[in-house]
């Protein structure tokens, strides 16, 4: 790049990075949180269900099925699978991942030879960038993290493919395939069917398939993600996917229904694990859920007035971005089309310093690193963008905030700042 | 025992029992579940909490704190300890002792010198007659099972003390210190103090205090439980206590608010673990419960009218086992002042018997040895009784029916049956 341009783009962004600065600003972009606004289309449930009295399971006390039906209906209908292959558990979905590392480490599951926790080291493969939690998750049990490269249509396969063929103490790996936290990219059709046929090492090795935002589009069109619980049982795996889905970001996070679906083998393994762990789960919250979403039509128009509030917040950022980083071809970004999230790329060594600089500006980004597993980002080159939550002025300032303090970084680092 | 008696005895049993037969009774007395009525108290959660906001923070989004300091205030009080030793989370307290365990076995606990998987045994004790979901988790992850006698003001202490201080292998001990499950019987001060101070070979031994029954009183004194915190934190141990309490018996079973008590060290362990298994967890609920429940006297209230519900139903079976088992001296059973059961022991060899004759009556009791190790009663003596779900005329016909039955079983024991 001419060192003239840089020179007076970083002079520029100097100059209007100050002048934000003055603002005092307190912008939180770190986290993928739904708006107030969003919050509001499931104000109904603080007042649901009124009455047990139609159904014919008094759901206010233990006994019955631990799931209710309609839940299992309505969770199968997001997940794009049969009822009697979903469990619907808890809150939660992270919670449901957990307990099946936890579960495979103590008991092994249903294709171990042994618990994992007699196995000499287990590894999973991380797509990265990826979702901080689930590598949290990771570290805080000793499982082993092998970075993939996450492409615009999924984790490389081929090598993954290499990985798995060899190593069987890679028991896993962490997905997010569609609206990806943070990339916002949606697996391919042949990455899907690469993931479920290919040659494992380990015959219990998991696909963790976090489907975190399947309903979850921005634009009209939904990208379309093909069932990875079709093609593992076509492919003679079927007990290779856990698919996990919730509606946290369909109504309340943290407040809403979580589910798991697999093979009916993995489910009664999970069955038998949970039953131990608690009684029963909270149907009256299915019940809730289930009453605000009567059908799929119910659940459509919310979806899509979620989208006319999230749509506008990822326009403004890409515009922002654009228009300030875009002649200078100094950062890329992801143009998801769907999802709570977008991934900026700037120059090599210049995110943390770049997230410093939105920081002492008064905009939090999620934590440089946070994408990758031990919070290590090779190039330190990833920053995580998370425009849901807050107002559009808001996101405005935030996005401006941070594309010059990108250039300002880039220029700190082109001159040995 | 005088043989004409039993004769006379039996042959009038037999015919009180066949006549009771013949009404195709369909009667469940297994679980100690709330009666519809106990659950309609609870009614107005159905609709709260109305809205959000008057909160300092949305509990309908992620953010803030992990639980409410409205719920950490209920639920103390429910616990008798301070608002910040407790932790409220999600609706099942087995579900947090069940993490506690899986928690050491993965890592260990603060005193512990490794994980306990590292750990070539490990023993709980289980005073007997206990709970079944604490035997079967025990059970399904491999920790060996040690029954200590449970007697009328706790677990026989000299045994329990010669054994924890030998035994490195011994990392607990089941305890439901308050209207016991299932005797009904409740910890003297004495038990208490000397669980809370005797010297124990495993430096990270726990006391899991299940307090389901906390203020469950049936009579209007209630039983005096001293603090097992307290004790512990004197005794200089104070890490030694994992306190649980729920309001599954106060509001929704399986849907009301769990949570756990204990020192600092111990809640900082649980919380850093349990907040890598989920984000938060569902706050909106215990919004719900702390506006039920906006002070001690809306509690203290509520819980007089679960009380004028269950006492009848406690007194029904007490009445109807002194008339027909009272006279002969064939069977004894407890008196508990609170909780959910009451313990009934039939002569040595008869309870597997006397629950398979009640069955064949259409009366449902927990299986034989359920509240055992193992699911083994060494004398198959102990029966569960659970009154608290069905209509008064239904459990006067169940006790007559398990009284009789009892009578049979006797009988056809002395006579080789």
């Amino acid at each position: 790049m001419d060192m003239t341009n840089i020179t007076e783009l970083n002079i520029l962004a100097q100059e209007r990075y100050s002048q934000l600065k003055s603002k005092k600003l307190s912008i939180n972009m770190a986290r993928g949180r739904p708006s107030t606004k969003q919050l509001d289309l499931s104000s109904a449930l603080l007042t649901l269900p009124w009455s047990c009295e139609n159904q014919d399971t008094d759901y206010r006390n233990y006994g019955g099925k631990r799931c209710t039906p309609e839940a299992q209906q309505l969770m199968a209908s997001i997940m794009e699978c049969e009822p009697d292959e979903v469990l619907v558990e808890g809150s939660s979905s992270l919670a449901l991942m957990h307990d099946n590392l936890v579960f495979s480490f103590l008991k092994g599951n249903p294709d171990s030879e042994r618990p994992w926790q007699q196995e000499e080291s287990i590894a999973f493969l991380c797509p990265v960038p990826g979702y901080d939690f689930h590598f949290q998750m990771c570290e805080s049990y000793g499982i082993r993290m092998i970075p993939i490269t996450l492409n615009d249509d999924g984790p490389d396969m081929a090598e993954v493919e290499r990985q798995v063929a060899s190593d069987s103490s890679i028991k896993g790996i962490w997905c997010v395939p569609k609206y990806s936290n943070p990339t916002g990219c949606t697996y391919s059709a042949d990455v899907v069917r690469r993931l479920a046929s290919m040659p494992t090492a380990a015959k219990d090795f998991r696909i963790i398939w976090d489907n975190a935002y399947a309903i979850h589009a921005i634009n009209d069109e939904q990208d379309n993600l093909i069932s990875i619980l079709d093609e593992c049982r076509q492919a003679g795996y079927s007990n290779r996917p856990l698919v996990f889905s919730s509606t946290s970001k369909i109504t309340f996070p943290g407040a809403g229904l979580a589910a798991m679906a697999s093979s009916p083998t993995n489910l009664a393994w999970f069955f038998d694990q949970t039953s131990k762990r608690s009684i029963q789960p909270d149907r009256l919250n299915q019940l809730r859920h289930t009453q605000l979403f009567p059908d799929r039509e119910a659940l459509k128009h919310h979806m899509q007035q979620h989208r006319a509030l999230i749509r506008p917040r990822f326009e403004i950022v890409e515009s922002t971005l654009t228009s300030i980083l875009g002649p200078s071809k100094l950062a890329s970004w992801t143009q998801p089309k769907g999802g709570y999230f977008i991934s900026l790329y700037v120059p090599s060594g210049c995110a943390r310093r770049t997230i410093q600089l939105a920081h002492d500006a008064g905009v939090e980004l999620t934590p440089a690193g946070a994408a990758f597993p031990y919070g290590q980002d090779p190039q330190d080159s990833h920053i995580r963008i998370a425009p849901t939550s807050i107002d559009l002025d808001e996101i405005k300032l935030a996005s401006e905030v941070l594309a010059y303090a990108a250039i300002i970084a880039a220029g700190e680092s082109i001159t040995g700042g």
